[in-house]
């Protein structure tokens, strides 16, 4: 294909020279994708049923409910086979395209490579850690009397961290390799038909989300299920079911692990890219963007994919898959207070729910239909209609399916009716779910006050558009945090009021009612995510148009899809911050229980009138604004390394602007790769050593103060002020960014003055800032929320 | 003087037709200094020895120390009495000079006149809330055995509180009397020579900050003699005097109340004149800064008396009184544990403390002398290195009287060696303050690699510019928070290690030894206050030079010294947030006491770990994030009318810009006023609102749900996580507008491409948002954070 554009035969489109990547290399798979693909097709169907014989049997002696998931699950991976081949059989369209395409995929590919080779050494160094950690720490009284060794919990835990980290690894990979063979096939499908480029975006969309979604289910129910028959679980003298949950914290440590990197890198990569190509290339040359004469403009599509495909897959697995081990472990926690006959189904609880996700989504996502109108090139609906109606009928069926799973799972004699009262705790996860969802519509689209006020200031300039843009993101915090606080409270009262009591008849279901909550506002989380990966699906699909010029209805169309998905993107952000602050209170309840349980010594309260325990928090606090000034300023770093080797191609090579000369793509796509992998380790670095090294200082100034479990409660006060911060933060970062992005976009509908005016500079000021507070800094803060949670839960026994 | 200027008979100085300000009003002087003034002079200093007579016999009935602390306070008056004659004697310069310094003069009373007529009329309503409040309230144990009735209990809250506002109040107009008089003999003396235009500066700076410490020590000293001789203290069956102090509180919420809406008001004021007339003038026009031709430039040189003076010697006022309460509760609390003897040393160590920080300021201030090169147009010396030995010489005397101090009030026969202790604790206040000074330094003054850094990033345009600004302040938050933490341990551990005991033998003299720290931290206060109001007087100087129009070489002076201003005014801004952050964790400590004692309920502890005190964090921390929000809003707004109000001069009178017409200063100083009266009201009512209201809220969910004292465990967790985030946020707002203006200034020294190129542009831009960060939305949130403490102290019984 390389010789026939060198040649300048490019197909029907051509209107005048144009310049291609020639970045053509091996396609990557990673190692365990290619034994899979080496293996005879026999051969691995054989391998396929043992395996799905040996999951049934594992899950068959543990509980009907795991059976139940594992069904669901493989299923829904049914599903997403259909859904790939359905997209891959799609036409990749004429060369000028699939040539840009491939070299997108060789960018994330490559990238993707050398990221996750990173990652993973890094994860295999703190494994090793853990291990060591947990074969000099001292054993539970659970334990004991189960006989469970300290090797043995050193291995279980290793092993829980290292499968999170693969599967977290899996599903970044997945989410990158649909969105960079989707990509091209919704450019080439828009120019059929704009309905049928829509729904593949939203089926290759689907299918990641299914793959995610999935995976972090059943990687639960695998481990749960294999500790319990290994163990011997609720067999005379070896370990209580209620207790099993405790040992699965490493999954949700790797998993939030590989996220945070995944987010930082990808963020960094994604943003730097945009910034510098848009700093020279809009700004500077007044080209539009992703004009082909941009050396950037490679690494910027390829920013797509690895920062907002790989990293919302990982973001999201691990946002299940901590929350449904944090709702495992308080519901066992519960059901041993309450002395409940049989509690597995209060600790399988959130597997079925997840698994309904997977039921209830999949509706979603085939409801939105294609066949209509194949061949219209205009949409007859707005696509935003479009996804709103799939996720209108998501979210009616999850109610249903909620309310089922409650009366299947929750149903116990003492309380006759708590189920009924966790069905209601489900429904008020879901409203604020739908409320975060309108308040970031409310505070980003243009359509409302704040950002036409925003794109109003930009008119007496650069500044003021910056203050009005800093003040809407920090006044944006205040609903959320009301719509948050209103549902922990409730939700915790309804579980309080189920009925449940404990021995000494104290009611004991507020947290776990708070956990039911969290489940419900996740229980649509397969179409939310395949709403929010949707969106850079369809910024790349129009990237590759603009790049392969094609005639400009064709343009339109990927256009409004693309806009779209930036509200989808915006709005699913809120989602993620809302489930994150709930998924860390309860993980905060896990890990004090888990003191508890390690130090002999009732851990019931953190005290911060306490001047250490106030000093953790004041830490706390200040390890999100430094993590969150390190992100930014890493974006700013690489995006000016991005700008200085732009300006150079353009001095350089002078032909470049009149398509005479090609640009050195490559060299753009590896100077952002490189730059982003060095950035990501000092914030990634922070978030780890930080919460570890100062629990080990407090552990040893309690030890010489005589202050018993000093340092656990030193980082439980961390966790609870870094918790609060990071949410008011991740906030204000994502609103304001999601804000200034849509001012520009008003004022580029022609608002006042329009595109060109003095106006929209200065609303392009504000977008280039905005940039990388939603999609570098914002993002991170979520994962980083969830790490210091699960972090602590593992690393607890240092701090004694 | 008038008609001079309209005839053109503008002496010696005149170059070309200049217009001049035609606003002269009659003077305005409130009341209270009417009625004085219009005494006979006989009368009125028989009334003055009645007065000090009173005083005195109260002060000689109540302990020694007390006559002491009366005695250097008069004596510090009687000094600022000598600095205002020696100011006042200056010369008001030729006419030009004092006409505008007449306008200035003029906006800033006025100004003054309606916003704290609208602050005294907010004040009355509060006290008649919190009379009703006290009368309806239970009385505390301590109250019911001294014989203390409900409404006593009511009467001296509420006169406290009016007296904490009152001389707040009068702090802040000594503070702007002074700089609007000094300002322009500041200019004329830079006619002549630079060091005498240096020295009255430092005195007109150092007799504000006299009378605002002196004032706040002997407010705290006449309430607590006053009570104390009433009350009868100490005498059998009345009132210990270890509970006296908390019957003070009320006036250090008096004092932050006035304090939150000068600073509030003030704020908004001075920083959407600035923004306002920079960006018609400087950035559209490209007319010099403080131009006569720019109509918003009186308005701006008013900001800088009632936004700097006013609002700082108002902020530090409540500063100083917040710590002395605070540690004079905190010492009695401990007293009456360890069971001392004589507590009032505990009790009155604070006030001791700040009357010697009168004395070794005082000759602090004197030792900035200007006999040595009278006449000499040139400082030999850099103006910094001056103010930095003057401090030098304070902090060392400051340590003598420290330790002097604390030998002669903390010594007790049952811990011989606990003063040692405590003088330690005082210099670990002192290394702290030093700390803050430093790191402030390094992270805003472009010698240092942070703000080159980010000058190097207006390079790249506006956005990196931005972005690398938000990322300094953000990651400028981390040293401080762990100097701030270094301190709160060492100085608690070396409290509690001093040898007191309580009865059960444990020792207590830890939260007393974080006390001790704070006051070692503001042990230099009036010298900082001197050196943080020497700033607005030398830009105001600066600015009635430019617009007098004097010939180069007098600009060039008070241009060095408006640079030196504007460093230790970002300086002094380190040293006020780490003495708010030591002083709401003391006040903290404080309102668990409160709670216990009117509830009759231990509270020893907030637990995190309830979802309502979580809930009450994360509304916390909001509040400071909505509240900085509406501060800068407020500016931006408020900017944008003054942009539209300059643009429509320029346009409806072409001729000002030849000098040939006068431009309309008035309507801009009154414009900036009414909207500033009514921007400050928001988020000041936010301030105070909401704490009641959660505090209420909560408790009547409290009593629904059965939980005692929800509301009072809900609003500490609010005030320690709106402490802890206030903090944060405040450092992050003053560091990054700190940073802006250097780099913007490193540039216009000609780095980088200098004045009038790109990169200077995109560094303008940085600074306008600098702007409202640094002086109205971070020095309001510096009060907020004592304003919350001493809220929930005095509003206690209504969450019980």
């Amino acid at each position: 294909m390389d010789e026939d554009v060198e040649n300048g035969n490019l197909g029907p489109y051509q209107e005048r020279p144009r310049t291609f990547p020639n970045m053509r290399s091996k396609s990557y798979t990673p190692l365990l994708f290619r034994i899979f693909t080496g293996i005879n097709s026999r051969v691995l169907a054989v391998l396929l049923l043992l395996v799905l014989g040996a999951l049934f049997y594992v899950g068959a002696n543990t509980s009907p409910i795991v059976v139940f998931v594992f069904s669901i699950c493989i299923a829904g991976f049914i599903f997403s086979a259909y859904l790939t081949r359905w997209v891959l059989a799609k036409d990749e369209g004429p060369p000028e395209m699939s040539q840009i395409s491939d070299a997108i995929r060789d960018g994330a590919e490559g990238f993707f490579r050398t990221q996750y080779g990173t990652i993973s050494n890094m994860a295999v160094v703190l494994a090793l850690l853990i291990l060591g950690i947990y074969l000099f720490r001292s054993t539970t009284p659970q334990q004991e009397s189960s006989g469970l060794g300290r090797s043995t919990t050193a291995f279980i835990t290793v092993a829980a961290f290292l499968l999170g980290a693969l599967c977290s690894g899996i599903a970044g990979y997945v989410g990158m390799w649909v969105s960079v063979r989707a990509n091209v096939r919704v450019s080439s499908a828009a120019r059929r038909s704009a309905r049928e480029a829509l729904q593949i975006a939203v089926r290759a969309g689907g299918l990641s989300a299914m793959v995610v979604v999935g995976m972090a289910v059943i990687g639960v129910a695998i481990l749960y299920s294999a500790f319990y028959m290994w163990l011997g679980v609720d067999s005379p003298g070896s370990m209580k079911v209620v207790d099993l949950p405790l040992l699965l914290v490493g999954y949700g440590f790797g998993a939030s692990f590989v996220a945070l990197f995944a987010q930082l890198g990808g963020g960094i990569y994604t943003k730097a890219a945009d910034v510098g190509a848009d700093l020279v290339g809009k700004v500077e040359q007044g080209i539009p963007e992703d004009d082909p004469r941009n050396p950037a403009v490679i690494a910027d599509l390829v920013g797509d994919n690895v920062g907002d495909c790989a990293a919302r897959g990982a973001d999201l697995f691990e946002s299940i898959a901590a929350e449904i081990i944090s709702a495992m472990i308080l519901g066992g926690t519960m059901a041993q207070q309450c002395k409940i006959e049989d509690p597995s189904g209060f600790i399988l609880f959130p597997l079925v729910v997840h698994s309904f996700d997977l039921v209830v989504s999949s509706i979603g996502i085939l409801s939105i239909r294609g066949t209509r109108d194949v061949g219209s090139k205009i949409l007859v609906e707005d696509p935003m209609a479009i996804l709103q109606k799939g996720y209108s009928i998501t979210i009616l069926l999850a109610v249903l399916a909620f309310g089922a799973s409650t009366r299947w799972l929750l149903y116990t004699e003492q309380a006759p009716s708590a189920w009924l009262n966790f069905s209601l705790c489900g429904l008020v996860g879901i409203i604020t779910a739908y409320a975060f969802v309108w308040i970031s519509k409310y505070y980003t689209d243009y359509k409302y006050e704040p950002v036409r006020t925003l794109a109003l200031s930009s008119a007496t300039g650069h500044g003021t558009n910056i203050i009005a843009g800093v003040s809407l993101g920090l006044e944006s915090t205040g609903l959320p945090v009301i719509v948050i606080s209103l549902a922990i409270i409730s939700a915790y009262w309804l579980g309080q009021t189920c009925g449940l009591v404990d021995e000494t008849g104290s009611p004991t279901g507020g947290l776990f009612g708070t956990a039911v909550a969290t489940m419900g506002m996740l229980s649509t989380a397969a179409y939310v995510l395949t709403m929010d990966m949707f969106g850079p699906i369809a910024d790349n699909a129009g990237g590759i148009v603009e790049m392969s010029q094609q005639p400009e209805s064709v343009r339109e169309i990927t256009d409004v899809l693309d806009a779209v998905g930036n509200t989808t993107k915006a709005t699913t952000k809120g989602f993620a911050i809302g489930s994150a602050a709930l998924a860390s209170f309860l993980l905060f309840s896990a890990y004090m229980d888990e003191v508890s349980a390690f130090s002999h010594i009732p851990f019931k309260q953190v005290d911060i009138a306490i001047p250490e325990v106030f000093v953790g928090g004041l830490l706390g606090a200040m390890l999100i604004f430094v993590f969150s000034a390190w992100a930014c300023a890493a974006v700013g770093r690489t995006a000016q390394e991005v700008v200085n080797e732009v300006r150079r191609q353009f001095i350089e090579r002078p032909g470049i602007m009149e398509y005479k000369e090609k640009p050195d793509y490559g060299r753009c796509v590896s100077i952002v790769a490189s730059a982003s992998l060095r950035e990501m380790i000092k914030p990634g670095a922070l978030a780890i050593v930080s919460p570890i090294a100062i629990g080990i200082i407090f552990r040893m100034l309690g030890h010489v103060t005589g202050q018993p479990l000093l340092g656990a409660k030193v980082v439980a006060s961390l966790l609870m002020f870094a918790t609060v911060s990071g949410i008011l933060m991740a906030l204000f970062l994502n609103t304001a960014g999601g804000a200034w992005d849509n001012a520009k976009k008003y004022i580029e509908t022609g608002a006042l003055g329009g595109k060109g005016s003095d106006c929209h500079k200065a609303a392009i000021t504000g977008d280039t800032v905005g940039d990388p507070f939603k999609d570098t800094a914002g993002p991170s803060l979520h994962v980083l929320i969830k790490l210091l949670a699960t972090i602590t839960l593992v690393m607890a026994p240092v701090f004694l």
